[in-house]
């Protein structure tokens, strides 16, 4: 699949050989990295522009794509906080905002608080449009540098135990995990408190492509399988009432304790920021990756940028 | 005209010879803006900061001259909202502020509410200060692409034809473009309501400098006639109340009905953002330049800190 | 002291020969600076990557640091509103923000309204963290800037006044000004009113360690022993109520008059922003070097730069 002037929404643009050809891209990127750190400006996005667009402030994932952008040697228009310093956000529509921006930019990262904002946005735009996140539905970058740390930790995706914790309804992130490991011979152990159980058309959807699946609500019983321990955050904005989700937080909290219990090679991803899921006595055990999947999201931002812009 | 080392506060510090000739600059920013796209940096601006101060935000505007240093190969250090992120806006006059910005930056972009604000930081700078619009009173850069866009789309600006629909009493826009148009030999057709119409004394100079000139109500009438169809937004925010606001607001919205009386070969022209002057289904059409204008804006803005900056 | 690879979180990590090497330095760095006023890039920083996290607005330093990395070729990610902008600040801790912008940047320089909040951050970093102002405890560079500023305009540290006006209490300027010049032979001249004398503390360990200091409530009767009148603003965030920072704001004016009794070499400084400690007529007076030091803040901020990053 060539992404060449393509936008990237959704993780389901993703198959196995584009995700392992993506991966393998990020690699490459790595390298990149290693020498701007030491010195040696990388120039494969000379003369590029890139301009995104938060509507919703993410600290976080903006570095990363701007990080992403400067270590290749392009440049950056930048508005964290569309919403609080646009105007626009008064009058114009989306898709205006897209054809106006992308007669100014070469590629645009967009994050918005609705579903399907990016796409609408996307729809007008003269340039590739990559969704930095669109509300409760899609953040595809965060998806493939879940999953590409995985491949770069564990040398493969087929084979594995993927056991994910936290809130599997809501959450975007496990979603779009599945999304993308769906496509591997892998084994699934879904953790979660009955009200936050993953939905049952992704338990289908694995299941009928011939993942094997177990839903469990106890972590301590089953951490001992997983090849890879995925936790996520309970995320308070995806809940009505502050009241049911004080219910739901830190009903799974990563520990010393539990980790005793885990594979001697397994893995534990968190999309950060953490809020009480992981104790920060777990930070030093070596099989924490966590931290490594921040460098590794610049990685694949980069590897998207050179695939979209060619 | 040579603008080396001088502000750019005003439409009026322009005449006939000085628009020619920035307008030819302009063509050239264009081949840059070419390059740059086809991953060829240019380097005009190499070792030269600018610094963005809006205190009224205008992500649109502060793009694009973010858009045109950055493709010149100049770098830029910025504040999007001056008034909600700086603690000067308490303690610190303008003179002061503008001062103080000199001794980092090589020019100056500012925005600011208020008529003459931009003047007064200016007057202490020790570095040219474009003005990228001060409240009701100017937006030169503006006025420039939007003739800028004529002249390039038209091939000349004397005997032409110039529309001017929507709020022109309040709109600096239309003033502007006033200011600049004056200079050559055009014919004016003014459609506003009664209560919106352009200022005796814009009407006055006009005249004064041989233009002719009609003002009417009636936008179907008068649009068969002109070469440019210059339309801009009725702004709430220069009327007192919502409600006096609303009573003029979407009283002309050029739609594909209007659009088969114009000229076949007449142009249509908006700042933007648009509200519901310019019905979408009028986009696709060929005579529509209004997202041209933005590229036009950069290329613009290019040629104002070529000749600033010398 | 070799810098390379260190965090700058106080002032207290200077010494005298620290200090000199870094003013040569600042002082190499304005030749960089000429050169990239004049049209040509340097690129010591080439590759590297600067990332600015403010939890409390400071355009100035932030413009200041950001100007630093850019003169010399870096480049940069920025939040200036971390507190306004960031989802972080309801979960993270400041030490999981410091790993994880770490894996990131190649530097990070931070403002935080805690005392103490740099170093948490700077704790978990992986790469070097630059104190640019955490609340009433500690702004180096701020202090670095001022003693450089002394030392370039007269040519040495020993065997000078110094002069220190305004609040001497809450001000951090004045004690972080301490803190350096201690190093050197100074005589210290207070002047505050009585409210907002120098901390004990301060005055004794100058003069344990042999500094004359004389305290006093009158500007006018001490203003014509100082070589240095440092001059500072008294800040309303640090008293608990209006009323009592109404009673001491403006207690000194440095006007035209005051100047005719100050020594004909001697020099004026203020951190600025000012409210009306000095009069504007005072500017134009040869002696005054505020505006000055905004350009030798940004050489200082390079010469960290270069120290920290090797």
């Amino acid at each position: 699949m060539n992404l060449k002037g393509q936008h990237i929404l959704s993780t389901k643009q993703f198959d196995k050989e584009s995700l392992i050809s993506l991966f393998q891209l990020a690699d490459k990127m790595q390298e990149i990295l290693k020498k701007s750190k030491a010195g040696k400006q990388d120039m494969t996005m000379e003369g590029k522009l890139m301009a995104t667009l938060f509507f919703e402030p993410s600290t976080r994932t903006r570095f990363s794509f701007e990080t992403a952008m400067q270590r290749l040697g392009g440049r950056v228009i930048s508005n964290a906080d569309m919403m609080g310093t646009s105007s626009w956000k008064k009058h114009e529509t989306l898709e205006d905002t897209g054809k106006v921006v992308s007669q100014m930019a070469d590629v645009i990262v967009m994050r918005h608080p609705e579903a399907g904002s990016v796409k609408r946005l996307a729809s007008a735009s003269d340039v590739p449009v990559l969704n930095a996140g669109d509300g409760p539905s899609e953040h595809p970058s965060q998806a493939l540098l879940d999953v590409y740390t995985i491949w770069k930790s564990k040398g493969k995706l087929d084979g594995l135990t993927i056991g994910m914790s936290g809130d599997s309804k809501y959450g975007r992130v496990p979603h779009s995990q599945c999304d993308l490991l769906k496509h591997f011979d892998c084994k699934f152990i879904f953790v979660s408190p009955e009200a936050l159980k993953m939905p049952e058309a992704i338990v289908k959807e694995l299941r009928e492509t011939g993942h094997e699946i177990r839903e469990t609500e106890n972590l301590g019983e089953s951490i001992g399988e997983m090849d890879v321990i995925a936790c996520t955050r309970i995320q308070e904005e995806r809940f009505s009432s502050e009241a049911e989700y004080k219910k739901y937080a830190g009903v799974y909290v990563l520990d010393n304790t539990l980790m005793q219990k885990a594979k001697t090679d397994a893995i534990v991803l968190h999309p950060l920021p953490r809020v009480n899921e992981i104790s920060p006595e777990v930070d030093k055990d070596p099989r924490v990756k966590y931290f490594e999947q921040v460098g590794n999201g610049v990685a694949i931002r980069m590897a998207l940028l050179v695939s979209v812009l060619g």
